[in-house]
């Protein structure tokens, strides 16, 4: 994962053993290329990683036995990678040898981790199967967006969030470094940035530095955001001057779209950002640079009669045309140290230059427009992991879709391809991981692999290998959430016997729940501020549940087979069983939420879960039997696991769908 | 854990909340030392860690206001941190504030790691209990000594394991360098000790440096060890010259105890020494240097004409007056650059300084001899974490009994505390922090708590909750196993569903099995060598398996209240019930072992813990009975369970012991 784009199994089949002394020969124009040499060092690491085994540090003594020939066909132009730098790799295993052929360095980086994602255990101990691959990616840009703002993120987790877009092909780390609630960039020429806008949780240059070297021998690109004009209140904090209306400002501590914004009808804003920009745009060294633009309110302009005055004088026809006015100043001001300006769907207005970038959080409709006028864009729509949705929902959203693929040829070309966003008002560095992954996993097969990949079953499938994959290189998606919940178990005079049964008792009454979905957690947007503690079960559950979408298949295959009797009856006693089983569970769970504070509002959602068993475990009584519940039956009992479905304690009960189905067959 | 010195709950009981809102103030002359912002800064991560509150990175506005007050009457000498410098701390929690108070910065670093952890959860959310602490330790030395020679250990993993030592008190980290497997330090005078003696694996200067620092920042000390004149082959393959017999050399793969030894004879030997003691003794700045001198083979030395000639000439009779002629000379080139050399027993010669301080493996009477003798020393014997003993074996030795007990005062006073140790022959950085924990968190306790501290049950039960807080703190003990059992149930065409169901399984097998003891793995030094993958069951589990103690527990407990009947029915029903579990999970675990290479030796296992399976049930229902065997019978039986427990894939299945308690029990 993500699918190459043509794989063929070697016939025979066949098998490269992989053992301690595995070795490594890079040759060709390319292969001295820092990028490839960190990378083999890396996927030495790798394979010790995934086996265990002490692999030698020695280069191969000749290339001939080597276990694994790279051969880079041509060098790299210097650092930054470019969009469409060449990503493209052969890799051709045989029982004897791997070889992998790649045009330039980054197609080596590509490949090198298609080699690792290959090794099996098997009888044979650790193997690579006998393949050709013939692998390049669908976009050039792929890409995740992270939101650093709302809750810092410290350096570590945003490396191991890098390591993991590498092992999946991501080549785009799209940083969000302002917004209201935080400025986290050192400014050396404006330092009250930082120091009034961030509580001290910002990144020195330095760090940033090193962050972007580490991302380039990853081979990812890091583009910055700084979002303006609205987003801003952290820079007013130092430089109240900046904004429409009168300080003093402060952090924004709230969640939402707020009224600050800057003032463009003054010289002084365009003089402060001129420098601002000379100064980020020699730190973050990426030919594309992102301005934000979104989401900006009216209502600081309207109320100054001087940005009135200059709207009148320099014939600006409302607000919306006064952020154009803005954006074309700050797209100049990009332009002058050799960027592309990237911004999000409100920054393409009326004269913006064709050279700028557009993402589209907006959708497809949007960046079909922007392409049909000459823009290029980049699709995040339907990719926000935010939103707590399942993997396959975002999947089979593709950039190409809809309107955009009614574009012809040349104006399709546009689309670079996608970007993911994570945005952090109800994360932490803490379940940061499991927000991301395995999910972002998915996406980035739909922007890698061709169109055509289009088999949820299969992804999920692979999704759930490439979950284990990841975690031995190092992410936490589940390892930060099992210790969150073991948290939750404390309290009480707990015994190490009773630890372990508690936290048993709780992961099987959490693997049926997920977060509610999109932004209702926080609707109204007052329930949630930065410093809200995020510690409850609702945060230490993943965004998807598997166990209740593998119920649900479950249930579906019972109902396809309904006609075989015998299928019938083995399907019944195993959703009976895995029913009774949770059932079973909740006298072992409930005593746990009178232990602390965090769990204190779980009863209700227990009394829900054992609604919707209880109905389950009906609804198989009644099908076994052959009995059928009449309308009126069928309708009443379905309006009470309705009631049970509603959201308590932020949570949903994920095997309702699958009951209900059962439920309805029942009444059928 | 470790237990203060002396400790009090206020009455009336009451509680410290603990909130986003927490901060500190520190003040007193010693307040703005380093280490003590440092850790301050360490503690708000730590809380936000253990909690999930976004605890406020803001100083306090007012000391009166702060949660946590801290005082640290004097500031320090300048780094490094000396032997003996103040540990000691008050700590003053009342409902309404805490107060920390310390003689001296180390002070408030121990007991800021005491408040960490006496954070607890509980219906009032997180809270502090009212308690006033008095502590400081009970020995000034209390180490950890970790070979990163038979296996390379990286930074990572090393700067891991000093945050744990940190939270558990411990202030030596003695770090074994150099072994006949591996040269792992930079040094820039004699270049190809790293380029020829290490794979490339080796800690540059700046690395060293930066961990220096940060070791001093946790209160700390760093106390190299280059292990000569035996240990030495990794030294030989750049430099063979200062062998005693003539090369080639290279590293050594294999383990166990080797002949090469530097040539005592040459004075180009004390030349090359002195210059490397002059760069590595302003690399450690610690006052301590340890010199090894350790298991020195003499054949080199009596096959060597030259040595001989040299021995005559310098009247030195045998093979271990050289070695104590070396030392000396050596000690001599340590004390020149003013720091105390430090040398495991045999160091111990005629003729030593008093300034030497003696590690002893060898155990209490080597070390009171020493002390006689006017010698410091520290106690690592019993405190082996490498031969896999429990922690109950380790807690209760103690540097001061038998013979150290029996010293008068003033020579008692020279046993300055202890180390334990950590061999890596048959560990990885993969599985080290499970080597590590918690186990060690039982020898920390040993070398801080009052010598009364003795309770193994009380101990179990703290090192339990102890073990879990270290992972809230980034160790990875519970972690990493899990991972390399994950890796074991790979292989065939795994589902998600049946992953889950097979780790389940393995990890049921698995929790009754350890690693065999001591050095029984290779005891013919032949079987392992640095390249063999540790990547099988036995290295996937812990040291000592908690639900084979706690089933030992249960029987005894049974045992104890056998003539109550209402009691004994409960009992065996729960034991019963244990045994049923194992052995109905049998089914499901052993089709896993056809499946891959690494588990295809845990057939016979299986068989004999089903042997000892059906043997515990089969005395269940005759002790439920009231069916007593004859003698014959029951040594039989016992003869059949004895032999179930011999070792098998180097495992031993632990619960053997309390099943033949029931046995016995059933025989009587």
């Amino acid at each position: 994962m993500p699918l190459p784009a043509r794989m063929r199994l070697a016939e025979p089949a066949g098998a490269l053993r992989i053992e301690a002394s595995f070795n490594v020969a890079a040759l060709g124009p390319g292969a001295s290329d820092p990028r490839v040499q960190a990378a083999i060092v890396r996927m030495r690491g790798g394979i010790t990683r995934q086996t265990g085994l002490m692999v030698s540090s020695q280069p191969a003594a000749a290339t001939a036995a080597a276990t694994l020939r790279i051969f880079v066909a041509a060098p790299d132009h210097p650092a930054p990678q470019r969009l469409g730098d060449s990503e493209h790799y052969m890799l051709n295993v045989t029982a004897g040898q791997a070889t992998l052929i790649a045009d330039a360095p980054l197609g080596a980086l590509r490949g090198l981790n298609t080699f690792l994602q290959l090794i099996e255990l098997s009888n044979a101990g650790f193997t690579v199967p006998a393949v050709l691959i013939d692998d390049a990616p669908r976009f050039p840009w792929r890409g995740l967006s992270l939101d650093c703002s709302r809750h810092f993120i410290p350096l570590g987790a945003i490396r191991r969030t890098l390591d993991g877009m590498a092992l999946v092909k991501l080549n785009v780390f799209h940083w969000h470094l302002s917004d209201d609630q935080g400025f986290r960039v050192e400014s050396k020429r404006f330092p009250r940035l930082q120091q009034m806008g961030s509580d001290g949780l910002y990144y020195k240059q330095t760090e940033i530095r090193d962050l972007i070297e580490y991302a380039y021998s990853l081979g990812i690109r890091v583009v910055p955001e700084f979002d303006m004009p609205g987003h801003t209140t952290s820079w007013f904090a130092g430089y109240p001057e900046l904004a429409s209306a009168p300080g003093p400002y402060s952090i924004e501590r709230k969640f939402g779209i707020f009224k600050p914004a800057m003032d463009p009808a003054k010289e002084d804003t365009y003089r402060f950002l001129g420098e601002f920009l000379e100064e980020m745009t020699d730190l973050f060294p990426d030919e594309y640079f992102h301005v934000g633009g979104d989401e900006v309110e009216p209502d600081q302009w309207k109320a100054n009669t001087r940005i009135h005055a200059f709207m009148k004088e320099h014939g600006i026809d409302g607000e919306p045309l006064l952020q154009a006015y803005f954006s074309k100043r700050v797209q100049e001001l990009v332009a002058r140290h050799g960027k592309h300006m990237v911004g999000w769907d409100e920054a393409l207005q009326p004269g913006i230059p064709k050279t700028i970038l557009i993402q589209s959080w907006r959708g497809p409709q949007s960046l079909a427009d922007a392409a049909r006028q000459g823009y290029e864009g980049i699709l995040s729509a339907g990719y926000y992991l935010d939103l707590m949705q399942p993997a396959s929902q975002h999947y089979l959203v593709d950039p190409i879709q809809g309107e955009t693929a009614a574009l012809p040829g040349p104006e399709q070309k546009r689309i670079l391809g996608g970007e993911a966003a994570m945005w952090e008002e109800l994360a932490t560095p803490e379940n940061l991981d499991a927000k991301l992954w395995p999910r972002l996993a998915a996406i980035a097969e739909r922007f890698w692999s061709p169109a055509s990949a289009k088999d949820i079953a299969s992804m999920y499938d692979r999704l759930a290998f490439t979950s284990r994959w990841l975690e031995f290189h190092g992410l936490r998606h589940r390892e930060s959430l099992r210790l969150m919940r073991e948290r939750l178990v404390a309290g009480g005079d707990l015994s190490a016997h009773d630890a372990h049964d508690s936290i048993e008792a709780l992961d099987r009454f959490a693997e049926v729940l997920e977060p509610i979905k999109e932004y209702t957690r926080n609707e109204d947007g007052e329930k949630y501020t930065q410093s809200t503690p995020l510690n409850r079960l609702v945060d230490s559950i993943s965004p998807e549940s598997d166990t209740a979408r593998e119920f649900r298949a479950l249930v579906e295959r019972y109902l396809e087979k309904r006609s075989n009797s015998a299928v019938t009856s083995e399907a019944l006693t195993r959703l009976e069983a895995e029913l009774s089983a949770w059932h079973a569970n909740l006298q072992k769970v409930r005593p746990l939420f009178g232990r602390n504070a965090l769990l204190s509002d779980c009863n209700s959602v227990a009394d829900r879960l054992e609604t919707i068993l209880q109905a389950g475990l009906e609804a198989i009584q009644a099908l076994r039997a052959g009995r059928r519940w009449d309308a009126s039956e069928t309708s009443a009992r379905l309006a009470r696991l309705d009631q049970a479905y509603a959201p308590q304690s932020e949570l949903l009960i994920q095997i309702q769908p699958g009951v209900r189905r059962l439920m309805t067959a029942a009444g059928n």
